[in-house]
C-alpha cells in the first residue's frame, strides 16, 4: 500500500465546537486534522499547518490557530502530523537524532546544527506526505482545486514548511519563522517567490540573530514582513497568530 | 510671551467628518491639531503623532492615521507641527541645515549624517513644545490627566519622539521606526522602558539595515517588537498603520 495514495483518505471522527468542525482524518500512515467554519465553508480558502519537533497535529498551538483562522478568517486548516510525530512510528534514524538532540540540551550545548539535520532529513518524508494530502483535500468538494492555498508553521514546521512551498506551486502565500540559517535550506527559500511573514525572537537562546535574520532575507519574495519580537525562543506573544490571521486573508482573499 | 505656556492654548477651527471631529490649534507660536471621537470621547486615551521631516500636522499620512487611531481605537490624536514646519518660520540654521540637505541629495550623496544632525538639533526645539501642548490637552475636560498617553512618529518623528518619550513620564507606549542609528540617540533609547513598535525597511536605500536594527536594539523595552518589510524608505506598507493601532488597542486600553 502507497501510504500517501489519497484513495485511502478517510475521515475517522468529528466534532463540532464553537462552530468549528473538527474532522481527524487518516491517508495510509499519515494521521492529520481539518478544521473548518460550521457554516460558509464552501470553498474557503485552505490554510496548511506544519506543528513544532516533538509536537503533533492536536497540540495547543495548533488548535488555537487552527481557531483563529476558522473563526477570523473563514479558512479551512488542516494539519498532518510529521513522520515520527503524534503517535506515528519511529525510525532507527529518528530515535538516534532525538537521543543525540536531547543529550545536546541536556549538557547546555548548541542544538541548532542537530536541529537543521534531522529536520531536514524529516522534510524529505513530509513534503511528499503533504503533497498527496493536498490532493485529497482538494478532492473535498467543500474545498475544491479552484481556491488559493497557505501554509503555516514555525520551527520544525518552517524546516518543512520552505521546501513543501518551494516544491508546491498551489501555496501562495507562507507565514514562517524561529528556524536556523543553514546554507541548504535557504538556497530552498531562495526559490520561493510568494508573499511570506516571518517570526523571530530577539533573545532567542536557541537561534543567533544574525541567523535568524539572514534565513529572512533568502526568501526571493517581493513582498515579504518580518516579525521581532522581544523574548525567548518559547515566548513568541499571542498576538502574531492573529497577525498571521491577516496576513492570509489579505494574500488569500484577494479579490 | 513665552511660545509654549499651556495659558495661550486656543482652538482655532472645527470641522466633523465620518464621526471624526477635527480642531486646529495653537498654543503660542506652535500650530497644531486634535482629532477626536464625535461620541465617546470622554477620558480617551491620547495619542501624540509627530509628522515627518518636510512634512505638516495635516499631511496625508497624518491624517489617515489619525482617523484609523480614532475610529479603531476610540483615541484622541493631537499632532504639532515641528519648528519651521508646517509654515511655522525656520531660522537661519534651519535654511543652513535644509540646504545642506537638498544639495547632498541632488548630489546622490548619503544623507544620514546630516538629517540626524539637523533632527537632534530639531528636537531640543519639539520636546519643550510637545510637553507644553501635552499640558494644555491634559486641561482639556473631554482629555483630563488621568488617562494614558501613547507617542507614535516616524523619520523626524522618531528623532524627535525618542527624546520626547525618555523625557515624559506620561508617555507609556510609543511606535517608532525609519530613523539611523546615532550613539547620542541610542543612549536617549536606553532610557526607554515602555512598550515600543518599530518599523524598518529592508531595502531602504538611505538607512543602511544593521543602523535601523541597532537602532531597535539600544531600547531598553521588556516588551517591543521590530516589523521590518520588504521595499524602499517610502514604501511602508499601509497595513502597518493598522498595527499601530492595534498596538496602542494593547497597551493604552489595558484595564
Amino acid at each position: 500500500m502507497n501510504s500517501t495514495d489519497s484513495k485511502h483518505f478517510y475521515f475517522t471522527a468529528e466534532t463540532t465546537s464553537g462552530g468549528v468542525v473538527q474532522h481527524d482524518f487518516t491517508m495510509g500512515e499519515v494521521t492529520g486534522a481539518l478544521w473548518s467554519p460550521e457554516t460558509g465553508a464552501d470553498r474557503a480558502p485552505l490554510v496548511l499547518m506544519g506543528h513544532g519537533g516533538g509536537n503533533h497535529r492536536k497540540s495547543p498551538a495548533m488548535v488555537g490557530r487552527a481557531q483563529r483562522l476558522v473563526a477570523d478568517g473563514g479558512f479551512h486548516v488542516a494539519v498532518i502530523d510529521a513522520p515520527g510525530h503524534g503517535g506515528r512510528p519511529r525510525t532507527e534514524h529518528d530515535e538516534r537524532e532525538i537521543a543525540a538532540m536531547q543529550r545536546a540540551m541536556a549538557a547546555g550545548e548548541p542544538v541548532g546544527e542537530i536541529v537543521v539535520r534531522y529536520n531536514g532529513h524529516l522534510a524529505e518524508r513530509a513534503v511528499p506526505e503533504w503533497r498527496a494530502t493536498l490532493d485529497a483535500l482538494q478532492e473535498l468538494p467543500e474545498i475544491g482545486t479552484e481556491g488559493p492555498v497557505g501554509y503555516y508553521g514555525l520551527n520544525m514546521g518552517t524546516a518543512i514548511g520552505i521546501p513543501l512551498t518551494a516544491a508546491e506551486p498551489r501555496i501562495t502565500a507562507a507565514v514562517f519563522g524561529l528556524f536556523w540559517y543553514d546554507d541548504a535550506l535557504a538556497e530552498t527559500a531562495r526559490r520561493i517567490t510568494v508573499p511570506i511573514e516571518f517570526a523571530l525572537q530577539w533573545d532567542d537562546e536557541h537561534i543567533p540573530r544574525p541567523s535568524g535574520l539572514a534565513l529572512f532575507d533568502a526568501f526571493a519574495s517581493e513582498e515579504k514582513s518580518l516579525h521581532v519580537n522581544s523574548g525567548a525562543h518559547k515566548e513568541l506573544p499571542r498576538f502574531e497568530a492573529d497577525s498571521a490571521v491577516r496576513f492570509f486573508v489579505r494574500q488569500l482573499r484577494r479579490s
